[in-house]
């Protein structure tokens, strides 16, 4: 099959249609703007699985009552260094960045704060939280739990989340250094682009729904995701699991996706964690300590078939910097998608 | 090559033993007792490259003065849910410890608390430490930065450690949820192992100094192991050697090896984090939530080849279970390094 056209798209136009489509939708301006920057930083750093193909189905949960677009976001339990949110089930960027911005100024009182967020929505990309917590002087962790997609390790059944680790530290320079990575070996978006496209997917990274590993994009599609890294994967998955789950009064695995099926509830957690440098020294050694590291780092002589050394997010900050200047590609049927939205809510599309 | 010859010890008289031995090379008797304990649980779980093979590096590190046996570990830096502190060149475990135990009492005031540790030594398992503090009620986790054994993503040099990270969950049960593995794909141990039994390693986990992808555990002893899990595994081994780093105020990198080297002093870091479950609600629901998942989890369907689903850990406490009844395998030529080391101390070797 041909890879699907695309359009270039204004960015602030892009932002602009999201935002008036999430208004439009019965979210509050602040939602709205969260939700927009959320989807379009997405595009920006060339995530299009996170970012307008996104839209419709937030939509979607808006008019089954699963997002609730008047949702009062609040500390539900608080000590020193650590609070619970109850995010009232608001759209999920909404919930999650009200426990960035708490995990940020405790921690910058106690040292370090770990954040539960509780009754929210999906959170869209991981990295997005951890990078606002790094941007505002600490190092920010983050994950959550999704609905089960993964196998573990001896079994076939989708029982773990895709649950995604991000980790963002501030690099003395202008961008965090910002890992943030699913514990599966593949993204389930992936799988799905594959099937459409009609080709396989690496080997190792799914199984089948009979439990014998595939590389039939269609076969893994029906069948579960194979943790990133053996044992290793597993492990990781399963305890964050635990952690943006049960840790926080929220559901995991089968529970998990059972509160969607039977409650129209996405009853799982996020947990942020903050630390803030200045507990451990000074902010600005670190910051030069960083830098040095990060010289040697890109200055390491190149393994053959290299031509350079990127730092961890640095792709994605690239990426953001061309598309500001050059414009967005959307994929057409991403943007026929939006626009058929955009007519059913009396949303001007943009030119 | 021939599989060693191995030889059946008492698991009492092995930790006496190990005991003895630092004591006889001068540490006072918490911080042998603490090193013995950390050996032998090693060895009680299968985990021989952190156990008795370590002793004899330990003891000449104390006679060089990289490890200083009259230690005074004290808190450098404190506040509600962080501390800072500075290990005085102690045991690697000693300082370690007293981190671990400060992070759980604090954790139970503020909710979470991140510790980190300077001027220690090595630490020997990251999973000792995070045990620790599940099985004090708290969730655990530990990343230390080691000096540069791995490549970066696109490089052929050796500047990232073996890094592990390691997270320990209560689960209702016995035993804690325990995951703690090196950011490489294979552990330098391993490499060390299939070199000494002319072994060839696994395809992927290891470059020689050409920087060519090698299966020659004779060329990856000379050249670098890979991250696990591709761009992934190089990140959070970066974010990580700087969290157990620079954050503290401690080397990574060049910097590192060449602490040691030129002021024979292991100028790293431990990032020790503990969050107390009662932060977010009733640490019984959360730990009755832990083990209906683990059930779930357990029981899943199997994958052909495969005869049970273990939980992270599990391998590592029925192995320590079959251990404590039946006696520790060490090798040979362990044992006759310890047993000569022995004799130069004046200690009574096990019969």
């Amino acid at each position: 099959m041909n890879e699907p056209t695309q359009r270039i798209v204004d960015p602030d136009a892009l932002r602009g249609f999201m935002f008036r489509l999430l208004a439009a939708a019965g979210c509050t301006e602040e939602a709205a703007d969260a939700g927009a920057e959320s989807l379009y930083e997405a595009e920006l750093r060339g995530y299009g699985t996170h970012g307008l193909l996104r839209l419709p189905s937030m939509v979607l949960r808006i008019r089954s009552g699963m997002i609730n677009t008047r949702a009062k976001v609040q500390v539900a339990m608080e000590r020193e260094g650590s609070a619970l949110v109850d995010a009232d089930r608001s759209l999920g960027v909404v919930g999650a960045l009200f426990g960035a911005d708490l995990a940020i100024r405790k921690a910058k009182r106690a040292g370090c704060c770990a954040v539960g967020v509780l009754n929210g929505n999906h959170i869209s990309m991981a990295g997005f939280y951890a990078e606002k917590i790094a941007r505002a002087g600490c190092v920010g962790m983050i994950t959550t739990v999704t609905t089960p997609l993964a196998h573990v390790l001896g079994g076939k059944e989708r029982l773990l989340g895709t649950n995604p680790l991000a980790i963002a530290v501030p690099s003395g320079g202008d961008d965090p250094i910002l890992v943030d990575f699913a514990t599966t070996a593949i993204s389930f978006g992936t799988v799905l682009k594959s099937r459409a496209r009609g080709e396989a997917i690496p080997e190792g990274v799914a199984l089948g729904p009979d439990g014998e590993p595939t590389t039939d994009a269609a076969q893994a599609a029906r069948g579960a995701l194979t943790p990133l890294a053996a044992h290793k994967g597993y492990g990781l998955s399963l305890v964050l699991g635990l952690l943006a789950g049960p840790l926080l009064g929220a559901k995991v695995g089968g529970e998990l996706a059972r509160s969607i099926a039977e409650k129209n509830h996405y009853d799982k957690g996020d947990l942020l964690i903050a630390i803030d440098p200045a507990s451990f020294g000074d902010p600005a050694a670190f910051g030069e300590a960083v830098r040095a590291h990060l010289l040697e780092v890109t200055s390491s002589p190149l393994a053959p078939g290299f031509s350079e050394i990127r730092i961890p997010g640095e792709r994605s900050f690239r990426e953001r910097a061309l598309r500001l200047k050059e414009g967005v590609p959307i994929e057409e049927g991403v943007w026929k998608e939006a626009a058929a939205l955009a007519g059913e809510l009396g949303v001007a599309v943009p030119e």
